[in-house]
Formats: C-alpha cells, sequence, structure tokens
C-alpha cells in the first residue's frame, strides 16, 4: 500500500464550480478522487504511447456459423498465447458472439494481435482497449 | 446468412499500393475484408453516437486489498445487472485485479455505468470499449 | 477574470511521484496548472457529448488541381456562413491545400459540416478538432 | 494525377444497405468516394502511428488578458518556427482567443509542441489534430 500525501492545488472558482458538478454526476466521493482519476488516465495513455509493458482488452464480435472462424481464431490466438492471458464468450443471438480477450505486453505487439484477429474472414468488428498493470497508479 | 453483393469501386492508383500494404501488413485475405472492416467500424461509431442499443465491455483496474470495494462493485453490478452481461476476474500480480464487464444496453447507459464504476474509490483505471450487437453487419 | 480558490487533494505517494515526472516533461509550471488542463479536457469533451454550444476546428486536405472542388468547398461554406468564423488556407506543395476552418454552434451541427466537407469528391482527409468558447474555463 | 484503377469487392447485402444510408445522409457523391475517405482515415492514422513526417493542427484556447501570456505562446512559437507553417488567431469574446496553428514534422515532434503550449499557463484548452501531407492519398 502506498502512502497517502496531501497537497494543495488552486483553481479559478467558477472552474472549481464546474469540476464539482461533473465529480457529483458521476458519484466520485471527493475531488481528490476525481482529480487521482484524471491523473490515471493520462499516465496510462502515456505508457501505451512509450510502448511500455500494459494489459489490455481486446473485444470481437463475430458470427460462430461463418465456418472456419472459431478454428482460425482459436489457432490465432495459441500462436500468441504467451500474450493472452484469458478469453470469455458471451452467445449475444442465434448468430452473434462477443469476445473478449485480455491481453499483457508491449504495446505494439497488443496492436500487431488485435489487427491480426479483426483481419479474420467473419469477425465484424474488433476494438483493443487500453489497461494497465496498475503498479505505480494505486 | 446474408446474401453478397458484388460491385465495383475506383480508386487512385497510389493510393490503391498503399492500401494493398496496409491489407497484406494486417493479413487480411483480400481487399472486400479489408474494406467490410471499414465500414463496420464506421457504422458501429454511428450506433453509439446515434446512442441506440449495443455492446460494449468496460474494463477496471483495481486493489482487492482495498476495503471495501469488491463489495462495492459488486453492489454496483447488481444495481445494473439488467445492463450486464458477464463479468471476468484476472489477477494480475499480488495486488492488482482487471475485471472485464460485457455490458448491453443504450450507448448513454452504459457510458453513466463506466462512470460510476471507474468512480469508486480505489480503482486505478477504467474504461469503455465499443462493440455491437452485430446484426445487419453480417 | 475568475477568483482562485485553494483546496487540498491527497494523492498516493507513487502516483504523485510518476505525475510530477509528467509534470516536468510536458514542462507545466506546477502541479496545479496540469491539474487544471486535465479537469478542462474532461469538461470540453462533456459540452461535446451534452451537444452545447462549442468551437471547434475542420481540417482538410486537397488537391486544389481537381476541377471544381474548391468552388464546391466554397459554396458549401457560405451555406453554413453562420456556423463558420474564418478559414485559413495553406499551399502545402504543388498539388495539396491544408485548409482550417475554425466553427462554432452546436456540436452536432458541427459534425454534419464536417461530415458533408469530407464528402465532398476531391478532400483526401478531413477532421473535426473539439475545441471550446472558454466560458468558465478560465 | 494519379490513375484511377477499378476494382470490385463484396459485400453483404445488409451491410451495403446500411453503408448506403450512411454515404447517403453524409452527402457523398458515390461509394467509392466514401470508401476512398475510409481508406485515407486509415493510412493517416498509420503514418502518425509509425512517427512519419505529417502535417496537423494545434488548437488553443486562452485568454489574451493573462499577463506575459501572449508573449510566451509568441516565444515558444518562435523556438519551434522550422515545424509552424501559419497562425490563426480568433476573438471569440472579450476574453477569449481561438488560435490555430498550422504545424509540420514528425508526428512525435509536433506532438511535444502541443503538450508544451498546452501546458503554458493561461492556455485553457489545446489539442492536436492530425492531418497529413497528402501525397499519395489522392
Amino acid at each position: 500500500m502506498s502512502h497517502l500525501v496531501r497537497f494543495s492545488i488552486s483553481l479559478e472558482e467558477e472552474l472549481l464550480q464546474k469540476f464539482d458538478l461533473q465529480v457529483k454526476e458521476r458519484k466520485y466521493k471527493n475531488r481528490s478522487e476525481a482529480i487521482r482519476d484524471l491523473i490515471r488516465e493520462e499516465l496510462v495513455e502515456t505508457e501505451w504511447a512509450n510502448n511500455e509493458k500494459v494489459a489490455g482488452t481486446i473485444t470481437l464480435v463475430y458470427s460462430h456459423h461463418k465456418r472456419g472462424l472459431v478454428q482460425k481464431l482459436t489457432t490465432l490466438q495459441h500462436d500468441y498465447y504467451d500474450m493472452i492471458t484469458s478469453t470469455q464468450h458471451i452467445h449475444m443471438d442465434h448468430d452473434n458472439c462477443l469476445e473478449v480477450i485480455i491481453v499483457q505486453g508491449e504495446a505494439s505487439a497488443l496492436k500487431q494481435l488485435a489487427n491480426e484477429l479483426k483481419a479474420v474472414k467473419g469477425v465484424k468488428y474488433g476494438n483493443l482497449a487500453m489497461a494497465t498493470y496498475g503498479q505505480g497508479l494505486l
């Protein structure tokens, strides 16, 4: 557990009022918590921009009826098994699946893997969401 | 299964060369598949912008040592149980968890839920990634 | 000019160290200034999400050799003259122009205008960047 | 002027219907033009991700009443004069200015410049929008 440090900042009154409104609407407990979140988001973006070792989630939507598709996705995931932590699969309707793959590795390698998964014939939609190991963000 | 329609488009030669290179690098099988993906991405963004019923994934990073945090996240997820399809939990290290929550509902409601989860004290990072039901995108 | 308010927040020591490093790299004068920027960015995103009256900049890249293109862009800008504040035009090379259009109005109307400008035959690239009137953000 | 190449692609009927609707709403002249735009956007994103030489626009909002601010922005722009093509200045109201700076250079250098401009005390909002030289995108 990290030690808490207290320090003061100054803000224009009008800006603070607008911020307080947003803090309330998003149900933050206090300003510190909201500001911490803004700081962490910026730091996670920097981790990705600097190609550090990060975590992320790849979301895919596809039809499992497509012949050979599930097989190809599975093969591709095994080729990159050292980056893939786990996979979750949801049946959204008769045809459509949503699959979420948790990945860890260098940012650029995760992007390449996400691009290859999206490129598989039959994958209708895919994206890669940034996350983080969370070390030093506590 | 949707019927395939064939039609022709025209592209500047130089632009096509650049595109073909990208198609190859991302390991698309052919141009049609790559163009389909670009079109679908644009349509999914429109679904979200128009506040349609969509699917998405919320990614959270937090320390499970934080007192009361897991309880609070669970309570919040139960308050919104009708939007939450499933939750996957990963132990990243001694302290940090990565949780991926698959959500379905109106885009604006999913954004509100994601904001509230991020605001819980102890959640270090959170984001909401767009996905889709995939209907009409086949 | 808005009155400055001083208040204190608490941050985990490790997180603060990472943040201080970023404050330094980006050449902020102090933490307050960096945190103010994070808050304002979040508020500007909210203005756009809520379809408030905002400012923005549309950037277009096109070849002025394309027959009829300049005429069409000019006509379109006149149709929307009440949203357009000014236009700046750069000759990037023998063929290519970069045009930046400053726009003001409801976020959704600005998006529609940007989409129509991008759709003009011969426009190679276009985007709409968020800005703000800045009221209450001082 | 680049030579036009014609080739055919195949698309699922339902997906094509959705796409045609979007093509119409955004007032594209035809499908080719809309698909060209999607391809170019993807290529411009790749140029930036690969840190190629690109063009861009930095948008700043600030109050000109802030003592020393205009001087500091001018000094900073002169330090980076080789990246800055031109600057456009708009008086939005009694206090607020919107300034758009057209920049050219390596993507990472443009990001650094944008970060430094945003960090100047009194700048309320700033962002960097991607653009391109447009070569090979015709």
